[in-house]
Formats: structure tokens, sequence, C-alpha cells
């Protein structure tokens, strides 16, 4: 499955990207991120180095990737390195007489910069960028948005293939096993994360991994899964439990699935971060249940499976048409286990859509 | 699976590089790579930092690692930090009035590397500390070796499952999750890196990643996989033909055999990365193919997929017994394809063990 972006998209972000740097007063931007190179160009590739100046850029790769970016790299010139990616960069910039070099300075070491300064030489004044590419990327353009739904409608197919074999007995890894492959056979590129299954006493930890423990009778069973389609990831959890749930589990279950589909009410163009993070959290406390919900609300996904915004308390970022957030209230009780429930969702243009379209209802198995 | 690897081990190694830290006049070293975190304590969490001093250590982990941190550290103190992991360590830092600190500046960022120095003040002397701990990590201790050896048993026992479904017709794709499912199956943590899968002129590119290409009739397909087991990786590479091999194919083949085969042989404590290299390279001119061999011979496997040593011309780092590399020279040629023989070997006491036991004569399907 391959959602194909056109090269129009590409040459789009690098100008929002220039039109950002004459802002600041930046006139060439390095970018070591690999995750913005892609956003920016296209090039795939697992290594590789942008400068972006106001009219122009360069890609420097190594011989493995110099046939791949001249076909992939959009709006650049792509340069082969040989001895070095970061080297030659450094070279070229000193050859070029650079006196003023923005840089990402979440995405160098500390060895990279030395590098830089030594190869480079001259008289050449470093300047931070901050998180000008990671701002832009909040809002998604079209083709972003048709790979994550892809990904959404993948996860969430597989997700229901995958639940008529939930039973006592089997294992959470063998489960995470069986969903990682359908994942891949039904057209994903892999999975976005490494699945979690969580079952039991087990999933009152957020952040379980799975496990050789088998699925036992009265267990709640927490399903926290996501495709990478074309680059781009989607994220969902639900939860079943195994056998007849108790009242007081019927509660808090019921009270999960109010929160998350009130939060997602929230998901409007301008609304902020920090509003839908206190929209899961007001409707849990109205069933007594806040005390259980122990992190944020959701976070923004794209080409990676956290990226901002930070759905949390008194986060001030405004949503955006465009914006893709995941939004997943979840509470933890220890001994009993954990109930989350979570959907990828667009901002989109008349409120919020899910892209994750499995259902939330068929979570008792009896 | 799991290999168990007993405590002491760790304080071995912390104390290893104590030794080290002393030779280097380092009081204190700030360990930011998590491999090296893990290697050194056992700590397998997502975020972590680890300040090592002469006597004493300490490892900062927030709330969500408190536990696991506390169950698998060894020979450290945990520090739970609610607000950001390195700027708890900055200030702890700044508190205790450290004069000097040794660094990984190769895992650090520039922009943590500023957080550092801000939220530490003082007047503190940082330090590049180079690559200490990657050093050590070349020489593997018994319960290394173990997982190690655990982890090629179950790649070369997932590669025999798999030979038999290789068949005209079949997807790249679908032989990749395949494989990767049965690993899962079989007890490994998972997939060490994107599984291979390069048919026909695919082959001939030594990085493809698999594709929605069908195996053909007369093609050269690529195998190169590893599993993790107990977080150590073990790398593997075989080649088959469909159909009946050409005089020419035979004689490729039949050469790649030979130079990996003496490669292996040339693996032994005090041999040199370069030497190995150039047993492999120069089998393979003794049949005429030396110039289509393009990358280099192999390289160290462990914790991370590739460590050190690098087996490439010139390198005069030696082996030592307990060290684990990869041999795997390989030919390529435009439009016919490639062929690649790889092993994980390691350097016992009494001269080289391949660790990936998986056939290499069964390689005509007809």
């Amino acid at each position: 499955m391959r959602v194909e972006e056109p090269t129009s998209s590409f040459r789009a972000r690098q100008e929002r990207l220039r039109a950002l740097m004459e802002t600041h007063h930046l006139q060439l931007l390095l970018v070591t991120n690999l995750v913005n190179v892609r956003y920016l160009t296209g090039f795939t590739g697992s290594a590789g180095v942008l400068l972006l100046g106001l009219r122009e850029g360069w890609l420097w790769v190594d011989p493995r990737y110099t046939l791949q970016a001249g076909e992939q790299a959009v709006g650049v010139e792509v340069i082969e390195e040989r001895k070095g990616i970061l080297p030659g960069t450094s070279k070229w910039i000193g050859k070029n007489e650079v006196r003023e070099l923005a840089f990402e300075s979440a995405s160098l070491t500390c060895a990279q910069f030395d590098q830089l300064r030594e190869k480079a030489r001259g008289n050449i004044q470093f300047k931070p960028a901050g998180d000008l590419i990671e701002e832009l990327r909040v809002v998604k353009d079209r083709g972003e948005i048709e790979a994550i739904r892809a990904a959404g409608k993948l996860s969430a197919e597989v997700f229901a293939e995958i639940l008529p074999h939930v039973r006592r007995g089997i294992k959470e890894n063998d489960l995470a096993a069986e969903i990682e492959y359908r994942m891949r056979r039904n057209g994903a590129e892999g999975a976005a994360f490494e699945t979690i299954i969580a079952s039991g006493p087990r999933a009152a930890f957020p952040h379980a991994r799975p496990s050789s423990k088998a699925l036992e009778e009265s267990e709640l069973v927490i399903f926290d899964l996501g495709a990478i389609v074309s680059g781009y990831a989607a994220d969902m959890t639900r939860t079943v439990f195994l056998g007849q749930p108790s009242r007081r589990l019927l509660k808090l279950y019921s009270a999960v699935i109010k929160a998350q589909a009130g939060a997602v009410q929230v998901v409007h163009d301008s609304a902020s971060a920090g509003e839908i993070d206190s929209a899961a959290r007001r409707i849990l406390a109205r069933h007594g249940f806040s005390r259980y919900f122990t992190h944020s609300t959701g976070h923004g996904v794209g080409l990676e499976i956290h990226e901002r915004p930070r759905l949390g308390k008194g986060e001030t970022t405004c949503l955006r048409s465009g914006s893709v957030v995941t939004v997943e209230p979840g509470v933890y009780l220890k001994g009993l286990g954990g109930i989350r429930i979570e959907d990828t969702v667009l901002v989109g243009p008349q409120g919020p859509e899910i892209l994750t379209p499995a259902p939330k209802d068929k979570w008792v198995i009896s």
C-alpha cells in the first residue's frame, strides 16, 4: 500500500519553511533530523544531510543512496559524498564562505558539532534554529492526511481481524506477533511502535510491553497498536474483558468511553491542546474516576508516533485544521488492571474525524 | 526466550570502565547513550541517565520506570525525576559542586549540552570522554555470548523453516513478514533490523528493502535477517536461486562461499579487522570477482546490530577472544543481482565459532 505524495507538496513545505526562515533572519539551515529531511524533500534513506538556503537546497548522501536520492528528493541538488556525509557538507560550507549557519540543536550531537566547526573552518556564526520544522509539521497537508487515514483504516481492520482470536490461554506475545504480521500482510510498511498487549494486573502499567503471559478468565486486556503507511503512523487503543464484567467495571468502561468521546468532540480548529485534556479529565471526574487517569490525554502523530502538540494539562498550543492527534484517556487500578481507549483524530474543516474506525462496544468476550 | 545475565556481569563491566576512567583521569562520567546504560547496569527502559563515579553510581529515571529500574539496575542508586531527567541530573551535578564532568559527546545533542551547562551552573569543566564504553563492548562476556548464540540459533532455525516456502510468485514483503512473525513466535524479542529480501536485479543493491515484487524463475534471492534475544542481535545472510543456475552463476556462488569460509578461518584472537577483510578479497580476486565486492567484510554485533570493529580495508583494530563479528562478503552485478553469504562469528578460545548455523549448500530451488 502506498499513498503517493505529489512533488508540489515538498516544494510547498520548503516554501513555508523559507518564509519562516526569513521571519527569523536565517539564510541557511542545516537539517540533520532525518525525519525533517524526508518531510521537506521526500528522501527516505537512512543517512543524509540537507542544507536549505532561501532559494536553493543541497542534499548530501553516501554512494548507497545516490540513485535513490536522485529519484526521490524534490527541489534540491543531490551531492554524493564518499568520505563521510557531515564532513563533506562541512567542507562545502567552508569553501562557500558561509558566514552564518542555522542548525537543529536537538538533532546534532556535540561530536558532530565539533566536526562541523572544525571542517568548515572560517569565522562562521552558528545559530540554533529551534524547532521550526517540527512546528510546520503540526499542520498536515492533503497527502499526509491520506497516508494517516490509510494507516488508521488498516490498523482498525487488523484489530477487527484479530478480535475473534482473543481468548483465554493465548499469550500476549503471540497476539502482538499476529497483529504485526497482519499489518505487513495487509500492506503496511510495519508497526509504528512495539504493539502493546497488556492483560490482567499488567494492564495497570500504561507502558507495559507484551510478555509471555497468557490471557486468563476475568481479565482486562489492553491493545495499543498502529501501522505505518507511506511513512505515516496511526495510533489506536482498545480494551476488552474476558468473562462477565462486574458492575464497577461496567461503570469504569462506560466512563472512559464517555471521556474519550467527549474529548474527541473538543478537537476543533483553534481549540487548545489543554482544553482537550481537561475535557477528558472533567468527564472522568464527574464519574469519580479522575484520580486513576495518570497520563496526558494525547499527542500529535504523523511521520513520528509522538509529535507535537502534547495534549496535556495547561498546554496552550492551538490545534489547526489539518492537525492530527490522538485522544486516549485511560484509568489504571493496581491489581485490577487498566482501561484505555484511543483514536487518531483529524482536525477536519467540519470538526473532528476519527481515523481509526474500530468498534468500542464489542469489548466483552464471553 | 531469555538468557539471564548475572548481576556480577554488570558489576564487572562497571569495574572495567572505572579502571579505564582512572587511566584517563576521569572522576565522573555522564552516560546518555541508552545502550551503554543498559550494558553497564541492566536497565532496559526507554529513558534514563547514568552518572558513574569511581566508587558510586546514580541512575535518573522518570516515574514510569522507577519500579523497573529498582528491579533491574545493578550497582547504582535509582533517583526518580518528575520534571525532566536531564534537567534533574544537571541540578544534582550543580548541587554536588562537581568540578569536572566527562560526557559522551556522540550521544549528547547540542541542545542537551546547553541545558546541562545551564542547569548545572557552576564552573564545571566538561570533557568529551570518547568511546570508552563502546571499546569495552568489543569483548563480550559469557552472558552476552549466550544471548547472541541464542539469537543466532533462532535466526538460523527461522531461515530453515522459511526455506520450503520460497517459490515463484511469493512477494518479498510477504516473506519478510513471515520471517519476522516466526522470530517472535519462536521466542525472539523481535527482528534486529528490517529483514532484507531482495530478488532478481534488486539483489544488486546491497541495502535493498523488501518490496511488493514477486519472486520469479531464474532469480537470485538474498535473505538478510537477524533476531534479538535478551537484547542481543544476530545477523546472517543466505542467497538462493530459483531454477537451474548457469555455469557462471555456479562459479560466482562457489567463489563467495570460499571467500566467506576463508575469511571466517582468519577470525582469531589478535587477528586485525583488516586481515579478515583482505582474506575475503584475496579469495574473490583469485576467482576474478573482487571488483564486484563493493562493501566491507563485516562488523561487530551485540546490543546493536552494527558495533565495533568494522572489518574493512586497512582496519588495524585487533579482535580479542570474546569478540563477535559478522563475515559477509558479497558480489553484486548490475542486472543479474547479487550473492551474499553472512554468518555471525565468535572469536572463541579455540578459534572461530559460527553462531548462525544455517546451511549454505541448499541454495538451488528447482
